[in-house]
Protein backbone atom coordinates (compact mmCIF):
# COMPACT_ATOMS: atom_id res chain seq x y z
CA UNK A 1 0.00 0.00 0.00
CA UNK A 2 1.04 3.62 -0.47
CA UNK A 3 -0.57 6.77 0.21
CA UNK A 4 -0.07 9.52 -2.17
CA UNK A 5 -1.33 12.48 -0.12
CA UNK A 6 -2.03 16.06 -1.70
CA UNK A 7 -3.43 19.75 -0.52
CA UNK A 8 -6.39 20.62 -2.88
CA UNK A 9 -5.77 23.23 -5.22
CA UNK A 10 -7.75 26.06 -5.42
CA UNK A 11 -8.60 25.51 -9.38
CA UNK A 12 -9.99 21.57 -8.36
CA UNK A 13 -13.07 23.51 -7.25
CA UNK A 14 -15.68 23.49 -9.15
CA UNK A 15 -18.95 25.89 -9.29
CA UNK A 16 -20.26 23.94 -6.61
CA UNK A 17 -17.27 24.37 -4.32
CA UNK A 18 -16.40 20.91 -3.89
CA UNK A 19 -13.83 19.31 -5.98
CA UNK A 20 -15.18 18.66 -9.64
CA UNK A 21 -15.28 14.91 -10.03
CA UNK A 22 -12.83 14.53 -12.45
CA UNK A 23 -10.04 15.73 -10.88
CA UNK A 24 -10.29 12.10 -8.42
CA UNK A 25 -8.80 10.44 -12.04
CA UNK A 26 -5.96 12.64 -12.00
CA UNK A 27 -5.37 11.77 -8.33
CA UNK A 28 -5.59 7.91 -8.96
CA UNK A 29 -2.89 8.41 -11.58
CA UNK A 30 -0.47 10.40 -9.45
CA UNK A 31 -0.57 7.88 -6.78
CA UNK A 32 -0.30 4.97 -9.06
CA UNK A 33 2.91 6.64 -10.46
CA UNK A 34 3.80 7.16 -6.67
CA UNK A 35 2.95 3.32 -6.09
CA UNK A 36 5.36 2.58 -8.55
CA UNK A 37 8.13 4.74 -7.72
CA UNK A 38 8.11 3.67 -4.20
CA UNK A 39 8.33 0.14 -5.20
CA UNK A 40 11.51 0.90 -7.07
CA UNK A 41 9.98 1.55 -10.47
CA UNK A 42 10.24 5.06 -12.35
CA UNK A 43 7.19 4.37 -15.21
CA UNK A 44 10.01 6.75 -17.08
CA UNK A 45 12.47 3.70 -17.25
CA UNK A 46 9.53 1.62 -19.02
CA UNK A 47 9.00 4.19 -21.18
CA UNK A 48 13.05 4.52 -22.56
CA UNK A 49 12.45 1.09 -22.99
CA UNK A 50 9.49 1.61 -25.22
CA UNK A 51 6.77 0.01 -23.18
CA UNK A 52 3.70 1.98 -22.47
CA UNK A 53 1.25 1.82 -19.74
CA UNK A 54 -2.61 2.62 -21.11
CA UNK A 55 -5.50 2.39 -18.89
CA UNK A 56 -8.24 0.12 -20.01
CA UNK A 57 -10.74 1.20 -17.30
CA UNK A 58 -11.39 3.52 -14.80
CA UNK A 59 -14.45 3.57 -12.18
CA UNK A 60 -14.99 5.90 -9.22
CA UNK A 61 -17.69 6.05 -6.72
CA UNK A 62 -18.34 9.33 -4.87
CA UNK A 63 -19.28 9.47 -1.01
CA UNK A 64 -18.43 13.11 0.35
CA UNK A 65 -16.74 16.11 -1.45
CA UNK A 66 -13.12 16.93 -0.81
CA UNK A 67 -12.48 20.96 -1.03
CA UNK A 68 -10.08 23.42 -1.64
CA UNK A 69 -7.66 23.69 1.02
CA UNK A 70 -7.80 20.27 2.25
CA UNK A 71 -4.94 17.36 2.26
CA UNK A 72 -6.49 14.47 1.18
CA UNK A 73 -4.79 10.87 1.11
CA UNK A 74 -5.17 8.38 -1.80
CA UNK A 75 -4.60 4.88 -0.24
CA UNK A 76 -3.60 2.87 -3.18
CA UNK A 77 -3.34 -0.99 -3.58
CA UNK A 78 -1.95 -2.90 -6.12
CA UNK A 79 -4.67 -6.08 -6.24
CA UNK A 80 -3.83 -7.67 -9.30
CA UNK A 81 -0.21 -7.37 -11.15
CA UNK A 82 1.17 -9.85 -13.49
CA UNK A 83 3.21 -9.14 -16.37
CA UNK A 84 0.80 -7.84 -19.12
CA UNK A 85 -1.34 -5.55 -16.53
CA UNK A 86 -2.08 -4.08 -12.97
CA UNK A 87 -5.41 -3.69 -11.25
CA UNK A 88 -5.23 -0.89 -8.39
CA UNK A 89 -8.01 0.29 -5.67
CA UNK A 90 -8.08 3.73 -4.33
CA UNK A 91 -9.34 5.23 -1.57
CA UNK A 92 -9.83 8.98 -1.06
CA UNK A 93 -9.79 10.64 2.68
CA UNK A 94 -9.88 13.39 4.23
CA UNK A 95 -5.98 13.66 5.61
CA UNK A 96 -7.40 15.18 8.80
CA UNK A 97 -10.26 13.30 9.69
CA UNK A 98 -9.81 10.05 7.40
CA UNK A 99 -13.35 10.35 6.34
CA UNK A 100 -13.21 8.21 3.55
CA UNK A 101 -14.42 10.24 0.21
CA UNK A 102 -14.16 8.35 -3.09
CA UNK A 103 -13.31 5.24 -4.17
CA UNK A 104 -11.92 3.85 -7.15
CA UNK A 105 -10.06 1.44 -9.38
CA UNK A 106 -8.34 1.19 -12.37
CA UNK A 107 -6.87 -1.19 -15.09
CA UNK A 108 -3.87 -0.57 -17.09
CA UNK A 109 -1.89 -2.97 -19.66
CA UNK A 110 2.10 -3.01 -20.36
CA UNK A 111 2.01 -2.40 -24.25
CA UNK A 112 4.81 -1.81 -26.47
CA UNK A 113 4.76 1.68 -28.17
CA UNK A 114 5.73 0.43 -31.08
CA UNK A 115 3.30 -2.01 -32.14
CA UNK A 116 0.18 -1.23 -30.01
CA UNK A 117 0.52 -4.42 -28.45
CA UNK A 118 0.58 -6.34 -25.05
CA UNK A 119 3.79 -6.75 -24.09
CA UNK A 120 4.62 -8.96 -20.91
CA UNK A 121 7.41 -6.46 -19.37
CA UNK A 122 10.62 -7.91 -18.14
CA UNK A 123 11.16 -9.83 -14.54
CA UNK A 124 13.69 -7.49 -12.95
CA UNK A 125 11.71 -4.28 -13.79
CA UNK A 126 8.11 -6.58 -12.50
CA UNK A 127 9.80 -8.17 -9.42
CA UNK A 128 10.44 -5.47 -6.91
CA UNK A 129 6.83 -4.22 -7.94
CA UNK A 130 5.25 -7.77 -7.03
CA UNK A 131 7.22 -7.67 -3.71
CA UNK A 132 6.35 -4.26 -2.92
CA UNK A 133 2.46 -5.37 -3.69
CA UNK A 134 2.39 -8.70 -2.09
CA UNK A 135 0.31 -7.67 0.90
CA UNK A 136 -1.91 -5.78 -1.57
CA UNK A 137 -2.94 -9.03 -2.53
CA UNK A 138 -3.45 -10.61 0.22
CA UNK A 139 -5.73 -8.06 1.66
CA UNK A 140 -8.28 -7.96 -1.10
CA UNK B 1 -30.30 9.65 -27.85
CA UNK B 2 -28.34 13.20 -28.26
CA UNK B 3 -24.61 13.54 -29.74
CA UNK B 4 -22.11 15.83 -28.38
CA UNK B 5 -19.31 16.46 -30.70
CA UNK B 6 -16.02 18.24 -30.05
CA UNK B 7 -12.68 18.61 -32.24
CA UNK B 8 -10.07 17.17 -29.92
CA UNK B 9 -8.04 19.82 -28.37
CA UNK B 10 -4.16 19.86 -28.42
CA UNK B 11 -3.89 19.96 -25.15
CA UNK B 12 -5.96 16.97 -24.47
CA UNK B 13 -3.20 14.75 -25.62
CA UNK B 14 -1.00 13.40 -23.32
CA UNK B 15 2.95 12.68 -23.53
CA UNK B 16 1.67 9.58 -25.92
CA UNK B 17 0.49 11.82 -28.07
CA UNK B 18 -2.63 10.13 -27.54
CA UNK B 19 -6.01 12.04 -25.43
CA UNK B 20 -5.05 11.38 -21.90
CA UNK B 21 -7.80 9.29 -20.61
CA UNK B 22 -9.15 11.81 -18.20
CA UNK B 23 -10.67 13.94 -20.65
CA UNK B 24 -13.11 11.66 -21.65
CA UNK B 25 -14.66 12.55 -18.43
CA UNK B 26 -15.08 15.91 -19.12
CA UNK B 27 -16.96 14.94 -22.56
CA UNK B 28 -19.47 12.82 -20.94
CA UNK B 29 -20.22 15.85 -18.70
CA UNK B 30 -20.26 17.97 -21.52
CA UNK B 31 -22.79 15.36 -23.38
CA UNK B 32 -24.70 14.83 -19.99
CA UNK B 33 -25.15 18.95 -20.00
CA UNK B 34 -26.04 19.04 -23.90
CA UNK B 35 -28.56 15.98 -23.75
CA UNK B 36 -30.33 18.45 -20.96
CA UNK B 37 -30.50 20.91 -23.23
CA UNK B 38 -31.54 19.41 -26.05
CA UNK B 39 -34.63 17.67 -23.66
CA UNK B 40 -35.54 21.37 -22.65
CA UNK B 41 -33.75 21.24 -19.34
CA UNK B 42 -30.79 23.90 -18.88
CA UNK B 43 -28.93 22.79 -15.44
CA UNK B 44 -28.89 26.23 -14.63
CA UNK B 45 -32.40 26.50 -14.30
CA UNK B 46 -32.24 23.58 -11.22
CA UNK B 47 -29.24 25.57 -10.38
CA UNK B 48 -31.27 28.44 -9.87
CA UNK B 49 -33.96 26.42 -7.80
CA UNK B 50 -31.51 24.81 -5.53
CA UNK B 51 -30.86 21.60 -6.85
CA UNK B 52 -27.44 20.03 -7.85
CA UNK B 53 -26.55 17.90 -9.75
CA UNK B 54 -23.93 15.61 -8.16
CA UNK B 55 -22.29 12.36 -9.46
CA UNK B 56 -22.16 9.20 -7.90
CA UNK B 57 -20.05 7.14 -10.57
CA UNK B 58 -18.22 7.06 -12.90
CA UNK B 59 -17.07 4.66 -15.02
CA UNK B 60 -14.76 4.23 -18.34
CA UNK B 61 -13.66 1.93 -20.66
CA UNK B 62 -10.82 2.46 -23.22
CA UNK B 63 -10.70 0.28 -26.17
CA UNK B 64 -8.97 3.04 -29.23
CA UNK B 65 -7.60 6.48 -28.51
CA UNK B 66 -8.78 10.08 -29.60
CA UNK B 67 -6.48 12.15 -31.47
CA UNK B 68 -5.61 15.88 -31.11
CA UNK B 69 -7.48 17.43 -34.87
CA UNK B 70 -10.02 14.58 -34.69
CA UNK B 71 -13.44 14.89 -34.25
CA UNK B 72 -14.85 12.75 -31.84
CA UNK B 73 -19.02 12.13 -31.04
CA UNK B 74 -20.17 11.46 -27.98
CA UNK B 75 -23.84 9.48 -28.16
CA UNK B 76 -25.13 9.72 -25.35
CA UNK B 77 -28.02 8.03 -23.73
CA UNK B 78 -30.14 8.42 -20.58
CA UNK B 79 -31.00 5.06 -19.53
CA UNK B 80 -32.62 5.67 -16.07
CA UNK B 81 -34.16 8.58 -15.19
CA UNK B 82 -36.75 9.04 -12.24
CA UNK B 83 -37.45 12.01 -9.73
CA UNK B 84 -34.13 11.50 -7.92
CA UNK B 85 -31.21 10.07 -10.38
CA UNK B 86 -30.14 9.97 -13.54
CA UNK B 87 -27.64 7.14 -14.93
CA UNK B 88 -26.29 7.87 -18.86
CA UNK B 89 -24.44 5.67 -20.96
CA UNK B 90 -21.64 6.90 -23.58
CA UNK B 91 -20.39 5.91 -26.12
CA UNK B 92 -17.60 7.87 -27.97
CA UNK B 93 -16.81 7.31 -31.38
CA UNK B 94 -14.63 9.08 -34.20
CA UNK B 95 -16.92 11.37 -35.94
CA UNK B 96 -15.37 10.59 -39.67
CA UNK B 97 -14.88 6.33 -39.47
CA UNK B 98 -17.45 6.10 -36.61
CA UNK B 99 -14.93 3.01 -34.95
CA UNK B 100 -16.22 3.33 -31.14
CA UNK B 101 -13.28 4.37 -28.71
CA UNK B 102 -14.84 4.83 -25.54
CA UNK B 103 -17.70 3.47 -23.62
CA UNK B 104 -19.21 4.83 -20.02
CA UNK B 105 -21.73 5.62 -17.75
CA UNK B 106 -22.41 7.83 -15.30
CA UNK B 107 -25.06 8.07 -11.63
CA UNK B 108 -25.83 11.82 -10.67
CA UNK B 109 -28.32 12.01 -7.97
CA UNK B 110 -30.22 15.37 -7.69
CA UNK B 111 -29.79 17.41 -4.02
CA UNK B 112 -30.71 20.17 -2.43
CA UNK B 113 -27.56 22.75 -2.64
CA UNK B 114 -28.80 23.58 0.79
CA UNK B 115 -29.08 20.26 2.57
CA UNK B 116 -27.28 17.65 0.29
CA UNK B 117 -30.14 15.63 0.36
CA UNK B 118 -31.50 13.80 -2.31
CA UNK B 119 -34.44 16.05 -3.54
CA UNK B 120 -37.11 15.30 -6.27
CA UNK B 121 -37.19 17.31 -9.07
CA UNK B 122 -40.42 19.28 -9.78
CA UNK B 123 -42.46 17.00 -12.49
CA UNK B 124 -42.81 20.12 -14.87
CA UNK B 125 -38.52 20.09 -14.97
CA UNK B 126 -38.50 16.66 -15.31
CA UNK B 127 -41.46 15.46 -18.02
CA UNK B 128 -39.26 17.30 -20.90
CA UNK B 129 -36.75 15.11 -20.16
CA UNK B 130 -38.65 11.89 -19.50
CA UNK B 131 -40.18 12.22 -22.58
CA UNK B 132 -36.33 12.92 -24.74
CA UNK B 133 -35.57 9.84 -23.10
CA UNK B 134 -38.31 7.97 -24.08
CA UNK B 135 -36.31 5.64 -26.43
CA UNK B 136 -33.13 5.66 -24.80
CA UNK B 137 -34.75 3.47 -22.00
CA UNK B 138 -36.04 1.04 -24.54
CA UNK B 139 -33.25 0.43 -26.53
CA UNK B 140 -31.41 -0.20 -23.45
CA UNK C 1 -9.74 37.60 -38.09
CA UNK C 2 -11.53 34.25 -36.75
CA UNK C 3 -13.75 33.75 -34.40
CA UNK C 4 -13.74 30.58 -32.00
CA UNK C 5 -17.22 29.57 -30.21
CA UNK C 6 -17.84 27.29 -27.58
CA UNK C 7 -20.09 26.69 -24.86
CA UNK C 8 -18.82 27.42 -20.99
CA UNK C 9 -18.50 23.93 -19.61
CA UNK C 10 -19.32 22.88 -16.03
CA UNK C 11 -16.35 21.92 -15.03
CA UNK C 12 -14.45 25.05 -16.40
CA UNK C 13 -15.85 27.38 -13.71
CA UNK C 14 -14.23 27.37 -10.43
CA UNK C 15 -15.11 27.88 -6.60
CA UNK C 16 -16.36 31.14 -7.44
CA UNK C 17 -19.02 29.83 -9.74
CA UNK C 18 -16.80 32.10 -12.39
CA UNK C 19 -14.71 30.48 -15.11
CA UNK C 20 -11.30 30.17 -13.72
CA UNK C 21 -8.75 32.30 -15.92
CA UNK C 22 -6.59 29.91 -16.87
CA UNK C 23 -9.26 27.99 -18.90
CA UNK C 24 -8.94 31.10 -21.38
CA UNK C 25 -5.19 30.05 -21.45
CA UNK C 26 -6.95 26.64 -23.37
CA UNK C 27 -9.53 28.46 -25.42
CA UNK C 28 -6.43 30.74 -26.96
CA UNK C 29 -4.97 27.43 -27.90
CA UNK C 30 -8.15 26.51 -29.54
CA UNK C 31 -9.26 29.53 -31.00
CA UNK C 32 -5.08 29.33 -32.66
CA UNK C 33 -5.58 26.07 -33.73
CA UNK C 34 -8.91 27.21 -35.26
CA UNK C 35 -7.41 30.01 -36.91
CA UNK C 36 -4.66 27.83 -38.77
CA UNK C 37 -7.38 25.71 -39.80
CA UNK C 38 -9.29 28.11 -41.31
CA UNK C 39 -6.06 29.53 -42.90
CA UNK C 40 -6.01 26.09 -44.44
CA UNK C 41 -3.16 25.18 -42.45
CA UNK C 42 -3.54 21.80 -40.01
CA UNK C 43 -1.24 22.23 -37.43
CA UNK C 44 -0.49 18.42 -37.70
CA UNK C 45 0.23 18.17 -41.50
CA UNK C 46 3.57 20.64 -39.23
CA UNK C 47 4.24 18.04 -36.92
CA UNK C 48 4.50 15.53 -39.47
CA UNK C 49 7.00 17.34 -41.22
CA UNK C 50 8.63 17.96 -37.71
CA UNK C 51 8.10 21.50 -37.21
CA UNK C 52 6.65 22.31 -33.52
CA UNK C 53 5.34 25.51 -32.67
CA UNK C 54 5.81 26.16 -28.77
CA UNK C 55 4.83 28.73 -26.88
CA UNK C 56 7.28 31.50 -26.18
CA UNK C 57 4.87 34.13 -24.00
CA UNK C 58 1.54 34.51 -23.17
CA UNK C 59 -0.37 37.23 -21.38
CA UNK C 60 -4.04 37.79 -20.45
CA UNK C 61 -5.86 40.44 -18.91
CA UNK C 62 -9.21 39.61 -16.87
CA UNK C 63 -12.26 42.52 -17.08
CA UNK C 64 -15.32 40.08 -16.93
CA UNK C 65 -16.38 36.91 -16.08
CA UNK C 66 -17.45 33.92 -18.07
CA UNK C 67 -20.28 31.74 -16.61
CA UNK C 68 -21.10 28.14 -17.49
CA UNK C 69 -23.33 27.79 -19.73
CA UNK C 70 -22.85 30.74 -21.90
CA UNK C 71 -21.23 30.82 -25.24
CA UNK C 72 -18.33 32.62 -25.53
CA UNK C 73 -16.86 34.22 -28.89
CA UNK C 74 -12.48 34.49 -29.06
CA UNK C 75 -12.03 37.29 -32.03
CA UNK C 76 -8.57 36.25 -33.05
CA UNK C 77 -6.12 38.29 -34.83
CA UNK C 78 -2.13 37.04 -36.21
CA UNK C 79 -0.50 40.29 -35.83
CA UNK C 80 2.65 39.73 -36.81
CA UNK C 81 3.86 37.00 -38.59
CA UNK C 82 7.29 35.33 -40.06
CA UNK C 83 8.84 32.09 -40.99
CA UNK C 84 9.86 32.12 -37.76
CA UNK C 85 7.67 32.74 -35.06
CA UNK C 86 3.34 33.99 -34.93
CA UNK C 87 2.01 36.14 -32.53
CA UNK C 88 -1.73 36.50 -31.83
CA UNK C 89 -4.24 38.86 -30.20
CA UNK C 90 -7.45 37.34 -28.43
CA UNK C 91 -10.56 39.06 -27.72
CA UNK C 92 -12.63 37.03 -25.35
CA UNK C 93 -16.21 37.97 -25.76
CA UNK C 94 -19.83 37.20 -24.68
CA UNK C 95 -21.50 36.18 -27.48
CA UNK C 96 -24.60 36.95 -26.72
CA UNK C 97 -24.03 40.74 -25.58
CA UNK C 98 -20.89 41.47 -27.41
CA UNK C 99 -19.42 42.34 -24.11
CA UNK C 100 -15.51 42.29 -23.71
CA UNK C 101 -14.35 40.22 -21.02
CA UNK C 102 -10.59 38.97 -21.45
CA UNK C 103 -8.08 40.27 -23.85
CA UNK C 104 -4.78 37.86 -24.30
CA UNK C 105 -1.66 37.61 -26.57
CA UNK C 106 0.51 34.60 -27.71
CA UNK C 107 4.28 33.95 -28.98
CA UNK C 108 5.15 31.27 -30.65
CA UNK C 109 7.76 29.73 -32.63
CA UNK C 110 8.10 27.93 -35.36
CA UNK C 111 10.92 25.08 -34.51
CA UNK C 112 12.34 21.39 -35.12
CA UNK C 113 10.91 18.79 -32.99
CA UNK C 114 14.30 17.38 -33.69
CA UNK C 115 17.01 19.75 -32.91
CA UNK C 116 14.76 21.85 -30.57
CA UNK C 117 15.90 25.11 -32.96
CA UNK C 118 14.22 27.79 -34.40
CA UNK C 119 13.15 26.70 -38.17
CA UNK C 120 11.55 28.74 -41.16
CA UNK C 121 8.54 27.07 -42.32
CA UNK C 122 8.07 26.04 -45.73
CA UNK C 123 6.90 29.21 -47.81
CA UNK C 124 4.01 27.35 -49.71
CA UNK C 125 2.96 26.27 -46.28
CA UNK C 126 3.00 29.80 -44.66
CA UNK C 127 1.51 32.03 -47.85
CA UNK C 128 -1.92 30.58 -47.04
CA UNK C 129 -1.64 32.16 -43.61
CA UNK C 130 -0.10 35.48 -44.44
CA UNK C 131 -2.67 35.69 -47.37
CA UNK C 132 -5.67 35.22 -44.32
CA UNK C 133 -4.06 37.24 -42.44
CA UNK C 134 -3.57 40.45 -44.04
CA UNK C 135 -6.03 41.97 -42.18
CA UNK C 136 -5.40 41.41 -39.17
CA UNK C 137 -2.01 42.90 -39.93
CA UNK C 138 -3.55 46.19 -41.03
CA UNK C 139 -5.60 46.49 -38.38
CA UNK C 140 -3.10 46.68 -35.75
CA UNK D 1 10.25 34.04 -1.07
CA UNK D 2 8.33 30.99 -0.77
CA UNK D 3 8.74 28.37 -2.67
CA UNK D 4 6.29 26.09 -3.99
CA UNK D 5 7.90 21.95 -4.98
CA UNK D 6 5.84 19.51 -7.11
CA UNK D 7 6.65 16.44 -9.28
CA UNK D 8 5.17 16.72 -12.77
CA UNK D 9 2.42 14.66 -13.00
CA UNK D 10 2.00 12.30 -16.23
CA UNK D 11 -1.12 14.44 -17.18
CA UNK D 12 0.94 17.56 -17.54
CA UNK D 13 2.87 16.21 -20.51
CA UNK D 14 1.44 17.38 -24.07
CA UNK D 15 1.55 15.38 -26.92
CA UNK D 16 4.88 16.99 -27.07
CA UNK D 17 6.03 15.22 -24.67
CA UNK D 18 6.70 18.72 -22.12
CA UNK D 19 4.97 20.20 -19.80
CA UNK D 20 1.65 22.05 -21.99
CA UNK D 21 1.97 25.52 -21.17
CA UNK D 22 -1.14 26.61 -19.09
CA UNK D 23 0.03 24.18 -16.53
CA UNK D 24 2.24 26.59 -15.28
CA UNK D 25 -0.75 28.95 -14.16
CA UNK D 26 -1.94 26.26 -12.40
CA UNK D 27 1.21 25.86 -10.43
CA UNK D 28 1.48 29.74 -10.14
CA UNK D 29 -1.59 29.69 -8.10
CA UNK D 30 -0.79 26.67 -6.21
CA UNK D 31 2.25 28.97 -5.45
CA UNK D 32 0.19 31.88 -4.57
CA UNK D 33 -1.92 29.99 -2.03
CA UNK D 34 1.09 28.46 -0.71
CA UNK D 35 2.89 31.65 -0.25
CA UNK D 36 -0.71 33.10 1.56
CA UNK D 37 -0.08 29.72 3.44
CA UNK D 38 3.50 30.36 4.59
CA UNK D 39 2.70 33.97 5.17
CA UNK D 40 0.21 32.90 7.98
CA UNK D 41 -3.01 33.99 5.95
CA UNK D 42 -5.26 30.70 4.63
CA UNK D 43 -6.67 32.40 1.65
CA UNK D 44 -10.45 30.22 3.22
CA UNK D 45 -9.97 32.96 5.80
CA UNK D 46 -10.52 35.27 3.32
CA UNK D 47 -13.46 33.91 1.43
CA UNK D 48 -15.36 33.16 5.03
CA UNK D 49 -15.27 36.94 5.35
CA UNK D 50 -16.85 37.26 1.96
CA UNK D 51 -13.57 38.38 0.31
CA UNK D 52 -12.76 37.24 -2.87
CA UNK D 53 -9.30 37.58 -4.85
CA UNK D 54 -9.81 37.66 -8.40
CA UNK D 55 -7.28 37.43 -11.24
CA UNK D 56 -6.71 40.75 -13.10
CA UNK D 57 -3.62 39.86 -14.98
CA UNK D 58 -1.29 36.62 -15.54
CA UNK D 59 1.46 36.95 -17.96
CA UNK D 60 4.40 33.70 -18.68
CA UNK D 61 7.60 33.29 -20.14
CA UNK D 62 8.85 30.13 -21.77
CA UNK D 63 12.78 29.55 -21.94
CA UNK D 64 12.88 25.83 -21.37
CA UNK D 65 10.61 22.74 -20.72
CA UNK D 66 9.72 20.77 -17.76
CA UNK D 67 8.99 16.89 -18.10
CA UNK D 68 6.94 14.64 -16.49
CA UNK D 69 8.64 13.13 -13.37
CA UNK D 70 10.76 16.16 -12.72
CA UNK D 71 10.34 18.13 -9.74
CA UNK D 72 9.67 21.56 -10.39
CA UNK D 73 10.58 24.53 -7.90
CA UNK D 74 8.54 27.64 -7.86
CA UNK D 75 10.01 30.66 -6.60
CA UNK D 76 7.23 32.84 -5.70
CA UNK D 77 7.57 36.65 -4.53
CA UNK D 78 5.33 39.36 -3.80
CA UNK D 79 6.90 42.09 -4.92
CA UNK D 80 3.78 44.68 -4.54
CA UNK D 81 1.21 44.90 -1.90
CA UNK D 82 -1.76 47.29 -0.49
CA UNK D 83 -5.22 46.42 0.92
CA UNK D 84 -6.28 45.93 -2.63
CA UNK D 85 -4.21 43.98 -4.63
CA UNK D 86 -1.00 41.87 -4.71
CA UNK D 87 1.28 41.53 -7.51
CA UNK D 88 3.48 38.04 -7.37
CA UNK D 89 6.44 37.57 -9.73
CA UNK D 90 7.60 33.25 -10.06
CA UNK D 91 10.12 31.82 -11.75
CA UNK D 92 9.80 27.51 -12.35
CA UNK D 93 12.67 26.20 -12.25
CA UNK D 94 14.08 22.25 -12.79
CA UNK D 95 14.62 21.60 -8.95
CA UNK D 96 17.31 19.24 -9.24
CA UNK D 97 20.14 21.38 -11.99
CA UNK D 98 18.42 24.62 -10.65
CA UNK D 99 17.90 25.55 -14.61
CA UNK D 100 15.35 28.30 -15.06
CA UNK D 101 12.33 27.15 -17.04
CA UNK D 102 9.60 29.91 -16.63
CA UNK D 103 9.04 32.99 -15.26
CA UNK D 104 5.63 34.70 -15.02
CA UNK D 105 3.83 37.39 -12.63
CA UNK D 106 0.06 37.72 -11.82
CA UNK D 107 -2.11 40.44 -10.13
CA UNK D 108 -4.86 39.90 -8.67
CA UNK D 109 -7.36 42.22 -7.02
CA UNK D 110 -9.49 41.85 -3.12
CA UNK D 111 -12.90 42.18 -3.98
CA UNK D 112 -16.35 41.93 -2.06
CA UNK D 113 -17.47 38.51 -2.94
CA UNK D 114 -20.88 40.19 -2.53
CA UNK D 115 -20.50 43.42 -4.66
CA UNK D 116 -18.09 42.79 -6.87
CA UNK D 117 -16.58 45.82 -6.04
CA UNK D 118 -12.17 46.27 -4.63
CA UNK D 119 -12.39 46.37 -0.70
CA UNK D 120 -9.53 46.95 1.31
CA UNK D 121 -8.69 43.86 3.06
CA UNK D 122 -8.64 44.65 7.34
CA UNK D 123 -5.29 45.33 8.30
CA UNK D 124 -4.90 42.53 10.69
CA UNK D 125 -5.26 40.00 7.83
CA UNK D 126 -2.69 42.02 5.88
CA UNK D 127 -0.08 42.68 7.99
CA UNK D 128 1.44 39.06 8.35
CA UNK D 129 1.19 38.81 4.98
CA UNK D 130 2.97 42.35 4.43
CA UNK D 131 6.07 41.47 7.06
CA UNK D 132 6.60 38.19 4.92
CA UNK D 133 7.10 39.54 1.64
CA UNK D 134 8.99 42.58 2.97
CA UNK D 135 12.82 41.13 1.81
CA UNK D 136 10.91 40.47 -1.71
CA UNK D 137 9.63 44.07 -1.73
CA UNK D 138 13.27 45.14 -1.26
CA UNK D 139 15.08 42.64 -3.88
CA UNK D 140 12.64 43.68 -6.84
Amino acid sequence: MYTYKKRVSFYENDGMSVVWHGNYIKWFEDARVGYFLAAGLDLRTLLEKGIVFPILKVQAEYRKSAHFGETIAVKTYLRRLDRASAYFEYEVCNDETGELLVTGSTLNAFESAKTGRIVRIPEELIAPLRSFAKEDQRHE
